[in-house]
């Protein structure tokens, strides 16, 4: 049972490693960077920035003080000692004009009415030729084989539910313009997908079931409750859901990253 | 005006390199490795796979005489000499058993009622051990922004009348299990998502207008026969697409391309 724990342990960690590879393996801060994490959650993301860049410098915000205390336990299990967290928020940012070498917001964008305001918000705290990265995902990227009417019409729920909070979950595909409009420089967006078959148990596991399902799943309460779908239609489209995950299915899904420079002076 | 078209020229050559690059970078065979491409086409695959593998010796094969003529043309024109053509149906294939090293296919099986049996054909005359390469796209994976509801009806109306001439042009997610299922070994998918913004500029004149609406726009008319959309909603669809190649705009499509093996020894 112990060596059945401990290869669990390992097979938990991989997975976490694909998805993190495929987002944040090209985000290396250099030596005494000053990095500005907002919007950083209970710090899955933190702990990447954290030990990927060791010799940079973050301050990562947060609106919830109970997701800090999360994000701050996440630092010190995993040793880190170069992050330091706040309460903020990014439309009240209380830090000095250009103060920061980087930015660097993921998942964040697509909960706001006004992205473009938090972007000009960001820009503020970003010296001229500093680089700001936006990861988020775009749910209408998902498909998946087989496909059936409801299992679509669960993923529309949650598009809908998002809307009607004030957010996008279509924002993934919005990046450039958006970034663009907000006057950052080379702006470069790249598509990060995950495609998942039988042949990587891990991904159908992390990605499919664990990470994609279970966030459709999450909506039941409020899809049912605002009179989207009934029950009986909404519990088949999640059921179609995990048979896509079975041996002789697919799963899609895309993920945006976008690259770009507060203008001015090339950061190194 | 010569220098403009001697310019143009090149561009041309750049656009055609992006998708042919993400497409076949990929594919290279050795020396004197007999190579099986089933439905060639005009042969705008076969001067790739020629020229990129000089030292391989390919049969390219398809239904149609006239399209075999412009392959012809294609491959003379490159000055390729390792391309012998045959008129030749995937079904009814005039080649001995397990007489090809490799075998190719691109585009094909999105157009046939019965893959599976297309693959068994493919299988029989491929050597223990050899190759089998899949490349297809999935109409279902095209989004945009912005995106409107006609734009995504003029898609679907592409995919159902592909459905109603016994084709799938959702094919691409399907590959894995298909494969699986016609015995090959070792099937690995890998998606080459097509990603364009105007920050691309090559890539929005030739993939987004030239390749994927004008796809669109030429089912104008069997749209309207079919009666899936009226004139006026199928036009508005279609300058909807146009107005997500704009500076603001994007435009996602993903192809999926297999490798996997006949059953046997370890294809070299």
């Amino acid at each position: 049972m112990h060596g059945y724990s401990a290869r669990e342990a390992e097979r938990l960690r991989d997975q976490a490693g694909a998805l993190a590879l495929l987002l944040h393996h090209d985000t290396r801060y250099p030596a005494g960077a000053g990095v500005l994490e907002c919007g950083c959650g209970t710090g899955a993301q933190t702990v990447l920035l954290a030990t990927g860049s060791p010799a940079a410098q973050f301050v990562s915000v947060d609106v919830s003080p109970a997701s800090l205390d999360q994000a701050r336990g996440r630092i010190e299990a995993a040793g880190c000692r170069n992050v330091a967290f706040n309460i903020a928020d990014v439309f009240n940012l209380p830090f000095a004009d250009a103060c920061f070498d980087h930015v660097f917001v993921c998942f964040l964008l697509e909960h706001l009415a006004d992205p473009p305001g938090a972007l000009h918000c960001l820009r503020r705290v970003l010296r001229p030729g500093g680089s700001i990265t936006v990861i988020e995902g775009d749910h209408g990227s998902w498909y998946c084989y087989p496909q059936t009417a409801e299992a679509t019409r669960t993923v529309q729920c949650l598009i809908e539910i998002q809307a009607r909070l004030g957010g996008d979950s279509l924002i993934g595909r919005r990046l450039y313009p958006l970034l663009s409009a907000s006057g950052f420089a080379s702006v470069r967006v790249t598509p990060r997908m995950v495609y998942v078959d039988s042949s990587r148990p891990d991904l159908v596991e992390s990605f499919s079931r664990n990470t994609f399902i279970a966030m459709v799943e999450g909506a039941r309460e409020q899809a049912l409750a605002l009179g989207l779908m009934d029950a009986a239609a909404w519990d088949k489209g999640i059921a179609d859901m995990y048979r896509a995950t079975e041996a002789d299915g697919s799963f899609c899904y895309c993920f945006f990253k976008a690259v770009a420079h507060a203008p001015g002076a090339i950061s190194s």
